[in-house]
């Protein structure tokens, strides 16, 4: 079976790497972070939260910059604690996604127990029309904290409705028992990442753009994405990430700062690695 | 007719002033400003967007600060460019009150026309139920934008809410046909503010705080309401009011200062006025 680099027409064991900024929508602090990137070609990639206040910001860029790679970042949960969103679909036609405050649950977890699958099928079929009503044209589907990845059943929805629009979602050849019985869903024809490069709590502060090279120079022949969360460490998003350094604003600053350094272009250059973005994927799905 | 002031205890021809912060829970510049302002008593009483996204980091105020006089913004409208927000009741319950995109409309005018009472009902009901879901006693009910004032029609719904909770509501001895109309369908019962103090354009910046004290030392006996809208001059608050100045993040910050300048609490105190809350209004309409 021909792999992805060769339907692009790159040779047999390219290196091809998406570097891709999520949670655009969240906040102005994220927004104007984001743009930057995707302006200065640091990132090649976004996607963004649909029922978060900042969208019309990112649906604004993306009318002013028609070649901008967006995806929909779909979301179920709405994680922080001073700041909240809720659904796009009508509140009581999604009532098993909601927290007795009407907005989405914080974690996965209630997700996992409570959604059911039609109720998230609406709700993130509501998220998909929003965006494309307000001039967003989306490149991919992927989905905010890997929540429609948390059950099968949730995972089967996301499938399905990519289908339907004929858009790349995130799948990615994951170890563990999860993920084979996730990639079992999947079709032959649908893109599959073979590797995905995202920090945990575990990296060192003063290390990140170091383990990003290090990331780098590891990478495999194949298909990889390396996620990234760009912010300003700003009071905005101090505020909304308060309590939470994962994630953080300090932490998005860095993964700002690591994009933009010169190790990584430099680490990139040197280790042959071809940036693609999820637009030329599109058009493999379609 | 005995006056407030009297059913309050305070001599007749007492000059009472409520000083008002509008606007919290649309940004986190908004909150920060005015907790300050409430601890340190520069306003008097502050009222909550419930629709908007740090709702919460105003509840947990009102739940660390239980003798804070919070009353509820009701609000209709989502006025600004980039950032948005829509209902609290379902949207498919409320559609007159929504534009194309599921948002509220950014304007009076059409909410005006297009506006339902029963749904419009439905909205405040759906935003007081939540605020003191999430731990908000309201002390009182004003309207955002004024929009609950745009037609009889509306104002009716006000009034026929704010009796069933037996809160205080916005009404004022406005000149004009419009105000007369309106206060036709205020209860004998119900508190009427005699004056409001609010700025519009027309304001020089560099007198900002000038013309605050000259509106103090022009203050009529009888109950007054100065409004406010506090914020700070930042990123966050920029981005939100963007190609606005009135009401725009200097705006704000400057209304910031001026309630907390020595200027302001001098011409308070040489002007005998005697600052109220909603809280003490409350006690009269229950």
């Amino acid at each position: 079976m021909q792999h992805i680099a060769e339907k692009l027409g790159y040779p047999p064991g390219s290196k091809l790497l998406i570097i891709h900024a999520d949670d655009l929508g969240v906040a102005h602090s994220a927004d104007t972070a984001t743009f930057q990137a995707l302006e200065e070609k640091d990132v090649t990639a976004a996607s963004v939260m649909v029922p978060c206040p900042w969208l019309t910001e990112v649906a604004d860029f993306a009318k002013s910059h028609p070649g901008a790679d967006l995806g929909i970042h779909l979301t179920l949960t709405s994680e922080w604690e001073t700041y909240r969103w809720g659904p796009v679909a009508p509140r009581d036609q999604v009532q098993s996604l909601l927290d007795p405050n009407g907005y989405f649950y914080a974690d996965n977890g209630p997700v996992a127990v409570h959604a059911r699958p039609e109720e998230a099928e609406r709700e993130v079929r509501a998220q998909i029309e929003r965006a494309m009503a307000m001039g967003i044209h989306p490149t991919h589907l992927d989905i905010h904290m890997g929540t429609l990845a948390a059950t099968p059943q949730l995972y089967s929805v996301l499938i399905k409705v990519a289908h339907e629009y004929h858009l790349p979602f995130m799948a990615v050849r994951l170890p563990g028992h999860l993920g084979e019985e996730m990639l079992k869903l999947v079709s032959p024809n649908d893109i599959v990442l073979d590797h995905l490069v995202m920090f945990d709590s575990h990296v060192p502060e003063n290390q990140w753009t170091a383990s990003y090279v290090k990331a780098i120079e590891s990478l495999q022949p194949g298909l990889s994405e390396m996620i990234v969360h760009l912010a300003h460490d700003d009071s905005e998003m101090q505020a909304i990430t308060t309590g939470h350094p994962d994630y953080g604003a300090a932490w998005r600053q860095r993964d700002f700062s690591a994009v933009r350094s010169a190790e990584i272009k430099q680490a990139l250059k040197q280790n042959h690695i071809i940036l693609v973005g999820w637009k030329q994927l599109d058009k493999l799905v379609r």
